[in-house]
């Protein structure tokens, strides 16, 4: 397939609400019914936790194997933002994962498989994840034992055409320096089914992403990376004469205009300017040393009980292949807000992009949503809100195009909810921006999420705008 | 200015052989005649250099200041290439500096300025080098004394345009994570002059990358992304119209085309697996415990004689700011090679791109150019000869399309040459390659160094590339 006919096929899955099953009500009805009581999670103190314990050199909480994840502590040091140093834990997991969408047509149309899977944090068990999410260890098969279903799809060269291949970090705020390979692949040979997995249209996906809580983050930030329009190209009319609305804006902030406020290379400066001018410097720690932040048997939480803790779970699965184990978590109270502004300039819709700088981020500023706080920053007073709070609480004259709660993913933390939305700005508002805020239409905001510039939680909100508007 | 104008400017810029000065032999009687003598530069040992030191933990060569740069040792192990585990010293220089160009419209042509600068390294003494090559330390003005001519101009928000600002990697065979901004700026008001500056046409500045060592590896990298062409408009033949030869070949493969071998998805896909599947660790070791180093009050060298050795140089300029310094280079004795292979696919010329994995890589993989060996492997019998290297040896049929010999930068490495190729194969020739290797056109290759993915051997090619062919 050529790029064209790859981004043809992905436009038209994206407008198909009917594919193998019938509807979106269809996929709902098939995943509510899922039998969640085959799961078990319970609270555990951090020292109970199999196979777990407090290291020392520096004091962290670690597998004994010294394989998946660390909890590490973490000093950071920056002139950027309102505060000039903080200490926290962290997650360091070195392995690069694959989160992997194995896709097919089904009568014409592009399918991909989704797996309903439990996650020990998610506030309902199960949520709509990718074919495949394996670790290195995993795929690799360093260890003996059961490689995942549907794997050799992405490892086995000519088992599958690649459509997409990236590496995306994931949340810098904590994890340290994460990314995993985001694939989507094609194939034409009958795919085995399981009762756990669906094939949907991208355009069910979307329809889903309207729903609280139903797709999972890694399933987001691999549908973020796919393309509605080809940014090389202009519109095509005769593709989308039926759609209407935000999705018609939508679909042409994707395509090649000459309406952009800045070009490419003046993105790509604004960028490493910014990369130049705002560092941050990240030394380790021992847990038990870090400023504010109280390292019990229980758990390791702040001392104003703000921002996150981390607890611990033992897990125990119901299923065939019955298994259990123990491990930590990062709990979330309460609600985050994360948030794109949008306004039409030149007809065409762009996007609020600010530079982003977090501890765990790879290689500096990253381009992240027009806002991204924690509970805590949410409901902070007028003083202290971090800026254009006021936009999303209080839109006014601004249009909520989209608006809905998702977590954060349930194998590493614990009920991380956000509320995310994008608000509309009437053309002509002017807004006063410092200068690590710029505008960028999607195709922009594609071009620079295809080299790993962009955080995932602006990628979050890029999978959530979809097609599926039509005209009236 | 529209990214269509300034793409049009650097294009006319590149035709361009008379400008301020009239021709390329203005530019050379200029460069021959300033005065070398002025420089002084003396072989020192190590110990000896004033400020400079063997510190402990880990045993690492420094400045007394901490600043600069340090000597240190690394391990390198990895499953890639014929070389399973070697030790090296590394230059750590964790500091991202700034290599400027200034430009300006005169009559109506895009010209540079261009520095005849001195470096204790050069085999010549002097090279053009960019209008500005400065540190951190300089540009953020940390310590006092004079700020490099012409630094405001890249660092000052509105006093010039920026045309390009991009991080880009250095070698990362020598440099531990080295990157440096690469910058073009353009200003429309009166710049003050200086003796040892001119202001040359892009055209003039590719004529003088046919010659040996003239044009030094600073301003090489910036050129190199400079493009000839817009990769997202077809060609315009109008704009070329006298182009001929093998500079209409490389003007075609800048633009945009539907006949590229592999989409820029599979591309990253193919970069993305790379950097998955071939990875290399990388470890701290004294300088004194490095296997196959010998360390001395007088030099560091291997104890084959080969690779490279660490020589101390003792400097003395005898300028109206007479000034005078030490510091260590790192001394290579003869010459590598470093080439690209192309060749028409479909119509298109296409470069044959090598996955390179080198231990000072910030981020495993990068694009290098088809081939890249050192004096060793250069003149290596044919049974331990790097792949490919026959083709550039002994070109038979293919087409020797640029040859010759360019300095590394000369501020950190003594006498450190290779021999630049492009060589053409003839069109469906077959090669036998494994899947490290990829053929992409030159806007794909240029689309992938925006985003620093395309390391500074081939980035030093792409430099030397130009439209000067003219019709017969």
């Amino acid at each position: 397939m050529s790029t064209a006919a790859v981004r043809l096929a992905f436009l038209r899955s994206s407008r198909a609400l009917a594919g193998e099953l019938p509807s979106v009500a269809a996929v709902l009805n098939w995943f509510d019914a899922k039998d969640r009581s085959r799961f078990e999670v319970r609270r555990a103190p951090l020292t109970a936790l199999s196979q777990w314990h407090y290291a020392p050199h520096p004091m962290r909480l670690m597998h004994r194997s010294g394989r998946f994840f660390a909890i590490e502590g973490l000093r950071a040091e920056t002139g950027f933002g309102p505060v000039a140093s903080w200490d926290q834990p962290i997650i360091n997991q070195p392995e690069v994962g694959i989160l992997g969408l194995l896709a097919k047509e089904i009568d014409g149309v592009l399918h991909f498989l989704m797996q309903a899977k439990m996650e020990p944090g998610n506030v309902n068990i199960l949520q709509l994840s990718p074919t495949v999410q394996a670790t290195h260890s995993n795929y690799s098969r360093v260890h003996a034992g059961a490689t995942p279903r549907y794997l050799d799809y992405f490892t086995e060269p000519g088992r599958a055409r690649v459509l997409l291949d990236q590496l995306q970090p994931e949340q810098g705020a904590r994890f340290l320096r994460k990314r995993n390979r985001n694939m989507v692949v094609v194939t034409d040979a009958p795919v085995p089914e399981h009762e756990d997995f669906r094939w949907l249209t991208l355009g069910q996906i979307k329809a889903l992403l309207a729903h609280d809580n139903i797709v999972n983050m890694d399933a987001r930030t691999v549908v973020s990376l796919i393309p509605l329009a080809d940014p090389d190209e202009g519109p095509d009319y005769g593709l989308i004469h039926d759609v209407g609305g935000f999705g018609l804006d939508v679909y042409l902030s994707f395509c090649r205009s000459d309406k952009e406020r800045h070009t490419m290379d003046e993105l790509m400066a604004w960028l490493t300017a910014g990369k130049a001018r705002h560092a941050m410097r990240v030394s380790c720690l021992d847990l038990d040393r870090l400023r504010g932040w109280i390292v019990t048997d229980e758990e390791i939480r702040h001392e104003t009980g703000l921002y996150f803790s981390v607890i611990g779970v033992d897990v125990k699965a119901h299923t065939r292949e019955a298994s259990s184990w123990s491990q930590p978590l990062l709990h979330h109270g309460g609600q985050g807000l994360v948030g794109f502004l949008c306004q039409r300039h030149g007809g065409v819709l762009h996007f609020l992009a600010r530079g982003s700088l977090e501890p765990g981020n790879r290689d500096g500023m990253e381009i992240g949503p027009t806002i991204a706080c924690s509970e805590v920053a949410a409901r902070a007073c007028r003083t202290c809100a971090p800026p254009l709070l006021a936009h999303f609480l209080e839109p006014g004259k601004g249009i909520v195009r989209y608006d809905a709660v998702q977590s954060e993913e349930g194998g590493r933390f614990h009920h991380f909810q956000n509320r995310y939305m994008v608000v509309e700005l009437p053309p002509g508002q002017k807004l006063d921006l410092p200068d690590h805020y710029a505008w960028m239409t999607l195709g922009q905001l594609w071009r620079m999420a295809r080299h790993g510039h962009v955080n995932i939680e602006a990628r979050n909100l890029m999978a959530c705008l979809g097609l599926l508007e039509t005209l009236p």
